[in-house]
């Protein structure tokens, strides 16, 4: 946390603690929309079922960012201008996702709400890009890293382009956006396993 | 909080960190559920009870999970994609407490409440014992590790138990589901002590 | 933040952040209170002022708590199950203040408004009392560490008392109530500078 | 964290951990003043323009001072009174922040909501002018650190000048103020690029 105390990474530690507290106030005021209904009843619980969906969709959405923002950040080695602001508008980008969210679960993945949640999904990612650049430049060097940087920036334009197909495919049905946000949240999830193991050597 | 900062555990300071954070919120924002009454006179705040009591309740079962999540993460080593996964999975069944603390506050202990509110309390038990399960397997070796998971799990298990047991006999009265929860926080508050010896061993 | 990354203070770290965690998140949601008028006008704004006034003696108060954990966790040498519950159940007591705070603020410093504001910040004094035994016989010993000891909690009699002298003087008037808080604000505020003098030697 | 375990900067760590946490709160909770609106329709989504407009106008301000506070503690060597106090006051003036924000969103940018959300603006630079001061004198010394708090001194005047330069050309428009605000945002983004260079020497 303290600027020397970090073994050539100075500063870097209080900007991950800063995000880490942003990122978890992010995903757990998103469960504030889970208003309990007024009156008793398991059919009153149940049209709850929109918000609740949402909710599930966008905490795994902020977790995955989480987990990416963690790992990218063990590879930078110092605080500078780019890394700072990059991510201050990262996490601008994902202050965004509890109203869209909200948004999305009020109006129950209609067209419209599942098309601003989408377009809300997009914008993190942009940002994400830059802060990876910026780290991809001024962070860790080596084959190890730039194999990081290569696969996880592939996976980011694959991710995109599965955001933009159910942005587009959202005209025949919401679901298919729905789907399109489950996906890339599969496609995060699932290969860390063999990135794991590419760390592990 | 540094990957490498942190004497052959990389990155779990920051699992942790971000941990805490969740928690400390969920925590704080379910006293957000006791609005003041708008009239004055000792009696209207005493309508307050339910909510309160449930408050407590809650309080007390998060800050369980706290400490054991504390302790168990003693024992981790390093950021494998399990531990990262199960414990999103943990803090997201958490992050439902507050949501049954007001259902269960504001129905004022009914059955079905107290059901759903028990309902809850198994969710994050599952998650913690595939999180426990992983940090066995790839944290920290040896006998003391193995005494301590063995010794929490039992635990654990006689909790999930008597908290089945609560949920069966909430169909004859809601407040042996109270009971239940009560009986649960005192099982894990009291043989900390007899733990912690063993630890100072 | 790692249970053997601190130097001979094992778990310590941790249980400092999550109480940050906790006591950030408190002194902040007391501010959700102060909305906005819907009329415009400088004399709309000015009705706000029971609220913000309430804010600024719990923003002062919790304020004070947390300095003072922060020198008393400074003593403090390993986690034990004392100090892991007495500081939840300080935590726990604190998160009541913004409750007590916005039932202030609303009731306009009503008497009965002003006594439950003093009775809550009663209980944290105890459980604070309770936290300083279980630190002062189980953490840093020394001459150094007694004299802290001794210091602050004479102090915390005489605020202590202050607080009682308040909540009785409330039957005259709430002002002497407000004004009691005040008077220990300024009591742990002003004397840190001799004590500062003192840690340096 | 430690009081002891930063190499010569005892307990800063745990008040840069507390204020990130505060910043990271004040900078979310605005967010949650983006109601959904219940109709739908993307010209009702379009009415919220003032509210969203006055969140990131404060985001950019917020992320101003926690990049400054981040820089300045960068200097700082050890927790004294001072120093707790005047970052304890500069917390409170910044979660005053939320509150003028929303008042601003709300009544659409009106001159009188822009004069108080101005006038919000100028407390924390007060405090921090104060925290900045104590840090000069008990934090790290040499060249170097007295090159920076020469220039940031200096920036922070001039920010404070156009600030009131906006709060009285409110009078003939609010935008004058909003776009004193914007000013301010680009002045200390901007020349953080040569003050890292300087940095890197």
């Amino acid at each position: 946390m303290a600027e020397e105390g970090e073994e050539g990474r100075p500063g870097v530690g209080r900007v991950e603690a800063f995000s880490d507290g942003v990122v978890a106030i992010i995903v757990t005021i998103m469960v504030l929309e889970l208003h309990p209904p007024v009156a008793e009843g398991m059919d009153r619980l149940w049209t709850l079922w929109p918000v609740f969906l949402a909710y599930v969709l966008s905490y795994a959405y902020v977790a995955i960012y989480w987990v990416n923002h963690h790992r990218l950040f063990g590879h930078a080695t110092r605080v500078t201008n780019g890394l700072i602001w990059w991510n201050m508008l990262l996490l601008f980008t994902l202050s965004l996702v509890p109203f869209s969210t909200s948004y999305l679960g009020e109006h129950h993945f209609s067209r419209e709400a599942t098309w601003v949640y989408l377009a809300t999904m997009l914008f993190p990612a942009i940002a994400y890009t830059f802060l990876q650049r910026v780290i991809r430049v001024t962070g860790r060097q080596g084959e190890a890293a730039e194999t990081y940087h290569r696969q996880t920036i592939r996976k980011a334009i694959v991710a995109t382009l599965i955001y933009i197909a159910g942005a587009l495919l959202t005209f025949v049905s919401p679901w298919f956006g729905v789907a399109a946000a489950a996906l890339v949240a599969v496609l995060w999830f699932l290969p860390y396993g063999p990135l794991d193991r590419l760390f592990a050597r």
